[in-house]
């Protein structure tokens, strides 16, 4: 079985959903050798997530970010952490709703994704900046 | 360290949530022989997912149904993509608050569930058809 | 590629969110001597989940607690399942949509975990006693 894993940092996003898969995939070129294996993708941010979602139609990523502001609201009376913003005790919540990581089968050289998915970065502070990511794959 | 990965297409659900753990398993025998490992199921839709969660009282999964329903709502007026229907858009938000894959320690030949543990399907469009999963195992 | 698989029970903790790093990696030294790989710990129960978090200002975890309160509602009108109490058809529900494991890559030695990403035990009942996990690695 081979490892891999690597540190990449992706360019910077402005608050929304995002699809990131080529840009990922991009930088994991030797699981293109591999017949089966898996792929984790691992965000190192507590106000930024990743997720899976159709990849396709730009209005899902858009009602993706209204949903979830109108049931991850701002300002909720219930907060108390509240001094770094209103965008950022939604975005600790939003993250762990969503979750830190992705794990895709690797199949044939090929993350094996269904024909509508992709990776979402699924950037939740209003300047969130460079995320950094950990990919890591084994296989054989 | 044992890699094996296999497609399955699991029945065909009825939208709602089910246990599909029996069904799963009788699929990768292959683990039994092994005394530790990882056994992570994906699916390949965005518009269905998969979870861990209660595996006794079928009222259990009818109130996860309730609940989604009243929290990820059909025809919200702040909806773009609504061109596949009243039950497209939130299926894919379900899909991703609850993810897309589940990983599963292996232990001594079997996977290390808690005693009320079981995988479900989360079938969230009106007819879903028979969904692919790609199962993933490795082991010792 | 080494693998290590061993159970732990969590000192029980109160209703609310728990930040847990410290005592799960207390458990396994041997990934110091790791270059790269995998850490996953998972729990075997569907009333209480894992999440990674914000590690630093407490208020953070009180406002989780708070929110999630407000968004899975105890005695919600649709409930069937109800007679293990007020507390137990929510805590499903949030176990759901936090999850039941994290998977944190490894790198020299150490989780890589981003400065401010610390493991969370989302404690979801009332009383919920300790809580078994499954923590497995593998890495080279």
């Amino acid at each position: 079985m081979h490892m891999i894993q690597k540190e990449m940092v992706l360019n910077p996003h402005a608050r929304g959903f995002h699809l990131v898969t080529d840009e990922i995939l991009a930088f994991v070129p030797e699981i293109k050798a591999w017949t089966a294996g898996m792929l984790q993708v691992f965000i190192k941010h507590t106000s930024a997530s990743l997720t899976i979602n159709e990849n396709a139609d730009p209005t899902v990523r858009k009602d993706f970010e209204s949903h979830f502001n109108e049931f991850v609201p701002e300002d909720a009376p219930y907060y108390q952490h509240t001094y770094e913003g209103s965008d950022d005790m939604p975005a600790h919540i939003k993250s762990s709703l969503l979750g830190s990581s992705v794990s895709i089968p690797i199949s044939n050289g090929r993350p094996n994704l269904g024909t509508w998915q992709g990776i979402y970065l699924c950037e939740h502070r209003n300047y969130g900046g460079g995320r950094q990511l950990v990919v890591t794959a084994f296989g054989q």
